[in-house]
């Protein structure tokens, strides 16, 4: 084991809250699946755990009734669903089940390694009996075949010969995980699976199941193989929607009993045949050998790392929580137009497998700048669902353009409170900047030209339709910015710049488009006027920003500041996340923030403002900011950076890193909070590598936080490959590979040819 | 028949829509019972019918899911039962039932007769065998015994004699309608009634029903008697939770059979045991001859008009309309304080029987001016359910202090979308308002002592909690005002002013409770403090109240008039109300109302402005209001008379007296709009009779209406029985009972001894 791929747990914990957390922590996912950790062998009666397998855009649509029916409210939702168990493995001895919670355990521990790609489980393990095994478990999500799922399972008697029975199951009978209490799962388990047949072929068992609305079908495959001397293998037994099969070992002390089991994943929105699919995928991946699946994960991680390597130097446990956020990325991100990256990945079923727009803002900015593919397949997966923007518009009251909605699987507004769902329209915008984005790191015109620039200028047609003119101003009322804390307000300070930059982008993208000749196919298919641009562009210079002359900060929106301060010091630390203890209506009359709002304006729009604003606005949100919400402290580790608050903003960075790994938001066990990891990233490359890409190029202002000796990042602009370390003599950019290319270092323009080195400022 | 007190209709129409409307038009209520103008014969398939019996304050208690869950929000509420159905009997001649949908009805009519307080129909119908019978159906909610309702059937055969079978059924297994496609009534039909048991004793039967959840029980009892030659009586037949009995009569032509039903209703909110009250009752009620009840519903309503006559010369349809409207209030109208109005009455299952803010600012009035006790106990009402509004306080965030409920039953919120619900916080002032009104016109300071200076008290406290101050004015930030096309707006006009009031005279019942010595007791009772009050006149006193200096109105909220005014112009007809046809949003971000609010505001609290101010405000909002409420033109009706706009105060009045008798909101099948009816009066009262009650006595400021001769009005002021009469020689009051008082004719105080003329003005 190399040390600094690796995170590791000794001496598991058998409480019910660090079992489930680690269902997350360690779970097994590749983008199109995801496979909870769950102990094979299951747990005794009284123990919670959410048993859970998900493909990524693969849902059933459930009801979602409004209390009180009003016009053009969601009645119906999108549901990630729990598709089959494959998991379940049972060992016994003398008819004893291993098990964590019986006899005893000698010792255990759990890792997960990121240079491999698997996760593992070892235990010493002495039954009732007195007879000892050693149990070693991997688990793997395949990168290289995305719908197998393998778990590699060793037993080695220690100090016996004797019979082993292994029991593998393939269970097609489950259910959604549900928790009426939390407003942030489900509430409600149905059955939104129905079995349609299940079949035996070849030594494997194939599970067919229907969806009950959405019309989708799931086909999984299950296959056990063994390799041990004598071994008397049973039948695959078919029953219902269930198959087990059941292995008698004659095991020999010292020497391992290697039994493997795969499972095949194929849904029908990916594949037409969902069974055939299954079996062929299962064929090819049964006939290689187990090690060839490994050697291929290590490739793609390999490549993964190389293009996306970030380290720390001087900090290894926080240099292993960055890793691990990222491995959390790449196993989270949807790897084809069907999917995008769920605000939980695929770890479990917090917010429904929904995307929101984290994606876009939190997330994507690192696919943006290590992996332009992946992050050019993300803007493929909105454009796809271009259409239902469109139709959500039109329910939202627009005669014209796109709305995203809040969150959604195949493009359909899944948020049941409006208030702080559809209401936040800057969603849209935040689409279009990322599409932006992916442009300005890429130089990408002709996919603008063929994808990008219709989400931009059908977005930038919503706005011009939602907006109003007011004494010479363009004003946007009735809307909800990224804090949740208040909801419905005129001119929300992010929002009206949000929307400015998609209208910019609207005018930039046609000019550009017009002046490479790109510009027909898409003007002509959207039915695009030179007069829609003009109003663009009208509508942009005049759009209305709030700023305060008494306190010298841009205003939430219009009415935040003549509201009261919330009353921080009666509160009590465990009123916190304020929306769990007070009613909504009362949190949005007060002068309160659950995350960055106007502060993320003030990173993503940082040239709207001069630096003594933003130095003033953040002063006066980082006094009445709750972080309630997973999307803010990495933005105000940002910020800080920006303004050289070096202690502030290590703190900040501090408290996003951890989250997960130290569950210090106590719902992990719902699932990774995966833009928080995607902000973690941008907190360093952001915020301490003081990185920016705008329409006029990379900019770089790097510092080192006094507790590093080092840092190093890596990403891709324009082509070039980029690798920048920062130490404490200064920072090195070096042109890995591509054409030198001109950069910005502290607001100086120069050409990076091989390399560059500026001292510390 | 006296035809000033007959609403009738001649040549029943059979289509869908009319039976529905007609079901809710000739309803009978006693505010205690309501029962829907079935055809005790039913309908064919394929017809709709709203059969239902309903008690006021009854329950049950029914789930509101939310979509997504949120801190705080109602996740139950109340829904009123349709309790059993006593209607049904049925009339056969040769073994074919009586139908209006079968043989031929060769004349037919329903009608109300409004001052011996019953329903009827009658039907010359001849059967498919030529047989031909005249039918007529008297049907009464008893005023005198709330728990009777009576149906005296009585069938003539014209050109035969024989036999004539009457079969009648008392029905327990009942449930409420539903309509899933209409925001206005409950989605669900669910089962809210378990039977018990059933018993026949003393030739009745009595049905006895438990509610699902809420805890309660209903005994319905229902006995038949008949007067007619010679007739076979079967027994009572029971079978689960239905009762029938056949009649089988040998009639003669010519001469009438007379079938009397009594039902009876008791639950067990009011009397202990719900099953001996309502036997004692039918003992009661049917051992005196029916003639008796007859008159004594005539008593009742000889001194309700007596007291609250209004009449008008000139046009008669108008007249009936009118007197239609103040019999509706009459029946509607709680009698005890276990509940309160509904808006639709007892007439109808729309808004789940629940009571709002409409009793206290749209009914109250009527009752307060007219009948001071049963205003008395709307105010006891309200006072009963105060220990609800502190718990509906605390959670919606207040530390101390009362916030009524948006709709209700038995006191707990009962909306389940709180932007245009709870944050009606207006309804709270509104109680307070009425609760004042109630004083000023009986100075019953006794009263305040006991409970209502304890409403006032408690929602001062909650108005101190909720407000803010911001530059030295104190603000309302959050709420919604009366108009629900703009929600959760700061410092609504209307809410501002309305606290003020509230505050105001929680400061004033202070000063008058204590020079009258009998503030101790309630002061004690919510430990209320000196140190309170200052803070109220404070509060009072820097009531920031939005005006808006280039219009020289008052906007409704701070935001509004920055928002773009809606587009009338390309709005289509059919998109009317456009609560059915936009998205709440929308709505939201445009400047249009749905009803009066400023403008309602420049009616109750009208000396806050001066007369140029309401003027340009009144004909602003004319411009952009929709009333797609209906209580928002007979609002405008009195500030048009206020401002001496007689046309178009005319025109508002027309089109709220007309509502219910003509549908004109396309949902009376659903019940009556009693806050309309209400509504109505006032418009006459106080528009046309420019009356105001104020701290400073009883105004009157009259104009006629050229459309008529003459109108006449009386009102109960500080205990003294006034008329008033306007004709175009001017206005005379007269001076009925009581001694002589002050009152204000035309800004003008003056004594009123006997009677007092002025030419009108």
């Amino acid at each position: 084991m190399s040390e600094k791929w690796i995170y590791k747990i000794d001496d598991l914990k058998m409480d019910n809250e660090a079992l489930l957390v680690n269902e997350t922590i360690f779970h097994n996912a590749n983008g199109y699946i995801g496979v909870r950790s769950n102990f094979e062998e299951g747990y005794p009666e009284g123990y919670d755990t959410i048993r859970g397998s998900y493909i990524n855009g693969f849902y059933d649509i459930t009801e979602m009734k409004q209390a009180e029916k009003l016009f053009g409210m969601a009645e119906e939702k999108e549901t990630m669903l729990n598709v089959a168990d494959g998991q379940t493995i049972c060992v016994y001895l003398d008819g004893k089940k291993f098990s964590m919670f019986d006899g005893e355990v000698l010792s255990s521990s759990r890792w997960l390694d990121m240079q491999n790609g698997y996760t593992a489980r070892k235990v010493l393990w002495k039954a009732p009996n007195g007879k000892e095994v050693d149990i070693e478990i991997r688990r793997m999500a395949s990168f290289s075949h995305l719908q197998v799922f393998v778990i590699d399972y060793q037993v080695t008697p220690v100090n016996f010969s004797g019979e082993v029975i292994i029991e593998s199951e393939h269970q097609g009978n489950v259910r959604n995980y549900c928790n009426p209490n939390d407003p942030r799962v489900a509430g409600e388990s149905f059955q939104h699976l129905i079995p349609d047949h299940g079949v035996v072929e070849n030594g494997a068992s194939y599970l067919i199941t229907n969806t009950v609305s959405s019309g989708l079908q799931v086909c999984t495959g299950v296959k056990n193989t063994i390799s041990a001397g004598e071994t008397e293998t049973g039948e695959i037994v078919l029953e219902g929607h269930h198959a087990v099969q059941k292995f008698i070992i004659q095991a020999k002390q010292g020497e391992a009993v290697r039994f493997v089991k795969y499972m095949v994943f194929a849904d029908s929105i990916r594949y037409q045949d969902a069974q055939t699919s299954a079996k062929d995928e299962m064929e090819a991946v049964s006939s290689v050998p187990l090690e060839q699946l490994y050697k291929e994960q290590r490739e793609y991680l390999d490549k993964f790392w190389e293009s996306s390597a970030l380290e720390i130097d001087g900090d290894d446990a926080l240099c292993a929580a960055v890793r691990y956020n990222a491995y959390q990325l790449i196993q989270s991100v949807g790897k084809d137009p069907y999917c995008d990256i769920a605000a939980k990945g695929l770890s479990g079923e917090g917010y429904e497998g929904h995307y929101f727009w984290d994606t876009e803002m939190y997330m994507q900015p690192f696919f943006t700048l290590t992996n332009p593919e992946v992050s050019k397949n993300l803007v493929e997966y909105r454009y796809s669902t271009l259409d239902k923007a469109r139709e959500n518009a039109r329910i939202l009251g627009h005669k014209k353009g796109a709305a995203y909605p809040w969150r959604t699987i195949r493009g359909r507004e899944c948020s049941g409170y409006f208030p702080s769902g559809s209401a936040q329209y800057h969603i849209s915008g935040d689409i279009a900047y990322s599409t932006v984005a992916y442009y300005l790191a890429t130089g990408d015109l002709d996919f603008m030209a063929e994808k990008g620039a219709e989400i931009i200028f059908e977005t930038a047609r919503m706005w011009v339709d939602l907006g109003c003119w007011h004494k010479g101003t363009f004003q946007i009322h009735e809307v909800t910015g990224p804090d949740e804390y208040t909801c419905l307000v005129s001119n929300n300070y992010y929002t009206n710049l949000n929307a400015q930059y998609n209208l910019h982008w609207a005018v930039r993208l046609y000019k550009l488009l017009k002046e490479a000749g790109k510009l027909e196919p898409v003007a002509e298919r959207i039915g695009l006027q030179e007069s829609e641009i003009e109003e663009f562009e009208k509508a942009e210079k005049a759009m209305y920003l709030p700023y305060d002359e008494k306190l010298g900060i841009n205003p939430q929106d219009d009415s935040f500041l003549n509201k009261a301060v919330w009353d921080f010091e009666n509160t009590p630390k465990e009123d916190y996340p304020l929306l769990l203890h007070y009613h909504p209506m009362h949190i949005y009359r007060y002068q309160v923030c659950k995350q960055a709002d106007t502060v993320l304006a003030h990173f993503i729009f940082e040239d709207a403002q001069d630096m003594e604003t933003i130095r003033k606005s953040f002063a006066y949100y980082d006094k009445i900011t709750t972080h309630d919400s997973s999307l803010s402290t990495c933005i105000y580790s940002i910020v800080a950076s920006k303004l050289g608050l070096a202690d502030k903003a290590y703190e900040y960075f501090g408290d996003s890193a951890k989250l997960d790994l130290f569950n210090t938001h106590q719902n992990t066990k719902d699932g990774i909070h995966t833009a928080n990891m995607g902000g973690n990233y941008m907190a360093i490359v952001y915020g301490f590598g003081g990185f920016r890409l705008k329409e006029s190029g990379a900019w770089f202002a790097p510092a080192l936080p006094k507790q590093w000796d080092a840092y190093r990042f890596k990403l891709i602009y324009l082509g070039r490959h980029i690798q920048v370390v920062v130490n404490k003599e200064g920072t090195t950019f070096t042109l890995e590979s591509g054409e030198p290319v001109q950069i910005h270092v502290y607001g100086e323009e120069c050409l990076l040819e091989n390399s560059l080195h500026f001292p510390l400022k």
